[in-house]
């Protein structure tokens, strides 16, 4: 048997996330992937994912392992798997990786990416990778909010109910806000994330960005582990799984 | 009866264009645009567009025009359209025209954006808005290439049959080649353009991107007026209508 570990985009829009769920009938991209994979490899194959993203969240660099006989060259595992994918789910590489490797519990950091289209009118070619803000944001004060998220913090104040983590404290290497035309780009890389995390400390910048939070009091808010003093959770449409790092 | 000239941006992907077809369940943006007018108006409305965008093709600035009765103000038009419209078609702004205004006539210049996704995978995010091209393009090339655009010419070469234009000679008053990560955008901007014209600049280009066409041919393929010696009709989804300047 041969560990194969492989990075996988999506459009999530379609989708009731990555997890594969036990009645068939709700479309996964696990469900999807998992179906294409017995097309090619002719067998049940279990497949692990490095994160399970939620319904209508996307993926540039979402990872997953399975186990298989085959003596296919592992460069040709993409191109092979793809033409059994439908056009929404694309794996965009493979490697050969230990036995025993866990692409979750193995990742030391991952980088989301939370697109905000902030204009006075919806825009219909973003409409499924953004979430839509008609107010306009000041980003000055959401890259100075940011800040206060770097560093090792209990984040129990970030996650929604359902998390299930042992420890709610997590380390923030880094965030960034930038604004390119109308899109604002919140990126977020850590050692992890609570359930629902990135899409709360993007509703928190959003509230400091239309002046329902100052950017002097993030920190305290963080600090306070009290999910009612953060900001909503903001829609999945926004969120995009860019990096899992080993 | 008061003219009013809106400005639509729509996801073409779902539609069989712009034009509103004689066969109701073909669905077009027009036919769309139609019923919500019919909708918010209680009465028929004929619309004339600037632009007669294929099916698959996007906007983000295309204009029409239609009259109204209606004392509704002309900056509150936007939002009440919008509520009766699908989420892939958005009115962004409305303004008052005159009684014999035409969109489509009186048009100045029309800028197009056709982009390109240009890496060995594809990207399932980018799939509905980019023409995707596996073999690296040679970005440099095709900036020098398309240099020779620029100008009055006979693009007789560069059009579809099925052109009911009654000359050929259009100007093109810039065009840009721009690389950004994996997406190389070409933007055009002309006193107007024929069937596909487009489509076929940015086909002509994808080749000397690939070294089938040399960028020192480019002069002499555009004078030759030979449709077979331009490249080929580069696909739908890649072409978007940005702006009508009056």
């Amino acid at each position: 048997m041969r560990r194969i570990l492989v990075t996988v985009s999506y459009d999530g829009t379609a989708y009731s996330g990555w997890q594969k769920q036990k009645n068939e009938n709700i479309k996964t991209v696990q469900g999807e992937f998992e179906r294409a994979c017995k097309r090619l490899f002719k067998t049940e194959i279990g497949t692990i994912g490095a994160s399970r993203t939620d319904a209508g969240v996307h993926a540039l660099g979402q990872r997953a392992v399975f186990d298989i006989d085959s003596t296919i060259p592992t460069d040709r595992i993409p191109m092979a798997l793809n033409s059994f994918l439908p056009e929404d789910i694309v794996i965009t590489a493979a490697e050969d990786a230990e036995a025993d490797f866990n692409p979750r519990f193995a990742a030391k950091s991952k980088t989301y990416e939370y697109k905000i289209y902030n204009s006075p009118f919806r825009n219909p070619i973003y409409r499924n990778f953004t979430e839509y803000v008609r107010e306009k944001l000041d980003v000055t004060k959401m890259k100075q909010a940011a800040e206060a998220f770097v560093g090792e913090h209990d984040f129990k104040g970030f996650c929604s109910s359902g998390n299930s983590s042992k420890t709610t404290v997590r380390t923030i290497y880094g965030i960034s806000v930038e604004k390119d035309g109308s899109v604002i780009t919140i990126r977020v890389t850590g050692n992890g994330f609570l359930y629902n995390m990135v899409r709360i400390i993007a509703g928190t910048l959003i509230y400091v960005g239309n002046g329902k939070i100052d950017p002097s009091d993030m920190a305290d808010i963080i600090a306070s582990g009290d999910r009612i003093r953060a900001g909503k959770t903001a829609g999945p449409l926004g969120l995009t799984l860019m990096e899992v790092v080993y």
